[in-house]
């Protein structure tokens, strides 16, 4: 079997080391940072905290974010950092803003707009600003990742774009920022952890470190997450789930997500369902599915060194953990006409469908949309 | 929990794929390679083909290497760098070729010597030609690692350098080139890339990414060693000792070895057993110490996962793995005097030692050599 391996970001994880953005600065010789932030945090301190920890290492801010980052935010984000010559760029929030973030920083050294480039396969100039990403959920990995998912509002476009510049420089994981997520935040994101643990380790392009990443986060996440969502102050469960969605970014980001992320896509954009309740909808059903093809034995043995019989089993504690957290099993309170159920499939064909282990059929999708409606 | 995470190597893992040196070069845009290896395979015409498939990437060759490369080969091999003008340099080889090559990698881009830098505790300067290193053996991990271990034997010194700018650029590891490894060197390099998973593991450095690295690695070699020691035709059995061996590598390479590796050293430099066999010699003692420790727990829980009942259990096993193999379990056949269990105690207390999660004192080691005397 041939595989590559690349993970060029540096990790610094632990309580409060959110204060060493400016050792980080002082280490890459680089000044005039720019903070990349989601609106709430210019409103509860954290953005302000930051600014004044970087002891002037940061010069500026952004913080006009859109949950999904539209192109123009990019747009606007990168004019600030040619006009305030930025030298790097902070990226803090659970995703946005560093999808925001990578896109700015490797576009700002040049004039184009990331429009040139979103959806249109046109490659990223490879040159870009040191980004240092700081995650404040325990979810998206985005922190490890070379991927950034913008959304162009007025061509109704929403495409990832993915660049090897996109790979921050520095990824700061301080758990102490998770710890005033609420339950429904941790619960969610928690299950997109398990997503990208799962569907790394089943996706066509599974490789060996990453599969041991997601053995480690996946077992995590069963141990841990429902300990998060119970008690949002129990220290030990938020480190550990900030580990596993940590991990779980380096077991997804090489091999790539597959159908549950696939089907997630118009959950979110059509139905607005949050996006790691969206992924982990399908989660288990995927996992029976998978376990009966090809690869099945693969994926039986991985539930097993989680503890469990079988996949069965597993998909069984998927779907118990997910109701135990008030997260949705079915669609049936969206009350979904006919025509509703053939955009979700016609929706659900994504590329990422194309990762998973076993040949999805629309006649599969529209199988397991009905028994969810 | 705080801790730091960096692993720059890009990772090309497949049979046949030493072929891709010309790709890597271009890829980076350089040119001028140099090939250092070790002497043998420039008789096995293992180094003639790399050179003739590298279609002119690479120019000039490097063999005057010992087993334990000593500081004047570093310098030799940096003039030639320096007098050619070569732009990268491609190490072959068990380890002794990236030792050299990652220091004369470094010290080419400047007039020095290598003894500057050789148990001095002066830094490396960073600036360093690319490597990409070709392990031969399922051992050292030293394609993965930013370790260099050079001796001085005209001034009886060894030890290593630790440098950022030693980690390669890139690591291509070729299962096919360790087909034609004898059965003996198998099991050493074999019980070696254990040492370096269970060592990574229990070292006082641990941390999660090597945590899930090191039981990857494990659960490997416990499953394919011996079966390529009994097959060296084992396509399967080599490429998974391979795996083993690079992700054993990414397990200690950050955590660093402890007391096995602390008591090889004089076993090998006084005592001549090859390095492989000197550390397996104490693992599984070190494994029972360790496990009636403060971290025991995780120990048992480490050895559990890979389908033992205790730590007892998996020190039996790899007992019985050296034994199977033709490794020795004692120092009987040397027939050491009072005065050479001394000196092993006391040139046991290497720096690793201090590493190892249960202090080790003179009164344990000399206990412990006393029993395998």
């Amino acid at each position: 079997m041939n595989w590559d391996y690349l993970q060029p970001v540096k990790i610094r994880f632990g309580k409060g080391r959110v204060s060493e953005v400016k050792d980080l600065a002082k280490e890459m010789g680089i000044k005039n940072g720019l903070l990349v932030a989601d609106p709430f945090f210019f409103t509860n301190g954290l953005a302000e905290r930051i600014v004044k920890e970087s002891e002037g290492a940061i010069i500026a801010s952004f913080g006009d974010l859109s949950p999904n980052p539209d192109v123009t935010e990019v747009d606007a984000c990168a004019a600030i950092i040619r006009e305030k010559e930025i030298g790097f760029v902070v990226a803090l929030g659970g995703g946005s803003s560093m999808d925001c973030a990578k896109a700015a920083a490797s576009i700002a050294l040049t004039d184009d707009s990331i429009r040139k480039y979103h959806g249109t396969g046109v490659a990223m100039p490879q040159e870009h600003l040191p980004l240092i990403a700081v995650p404040t959920t325990a979810g998206t990995g985005s922190e490890v990742t070379c991927v950034s998912v913008l959304t162009d509002h007025a061509n109704g476009k929403k495409s990832p774009i993915v660049s090897d510049g996109f790979f921050p420089s520095y990824a700061i994981i301080d758990p102490e920022l998770t710890y005033t997520m609420p339950p429904k935040v941790t619960a969610g994101t928690g299950i997109d952890v398990l997503s990208h643990a799962l569907e790394g380790f089943w996706s066509k392009g599974h490789q060996p470190i990453c599969d041991a990443c997601a053995l480690h986060a996946a077992e995590l996440v069963f141990q841990y997450l429902y300990k998060a969502y119970l008690d949002p102050a129990d220290e030990e469960a938020r480190e550990k789930m900030c580990e596993a969605s940590l991990i779980a970014g380096l077991a997804f980001t090489l091999p790539k997500t597959t159908s549950s992320h696939a089907c997630s896509f118009p959950l979110t954009n059509i139905h607005h369902i949050p996006h790691g309740e969206a992924c982990g909808m399908t989660l288990d059903y995927f996992a029976r599915i998978n376990a009966k093809g090809a690869d099945g034995a693969r994926i039986d043995e991985f539930a097993r060194k989680l503890g469990f019989k079988d996949t069965e089993e597993m998909a069984d504690a998927i779907h118990e953990l997910k109701a135990k957290m008030g997260l949705r099993n079915d669609l049936k309170d969206l009350h979904l006409t006919e025509e509703q159920i053939s955009e979700l499939v016609r929706i659900s064909r994504h590329p990422n469908l194309y990762n998973n282990p076993v040949e999805i059929t629309d006649e599969m999708l529209s199988e397991m949309y009905h028994k969810l409606a």
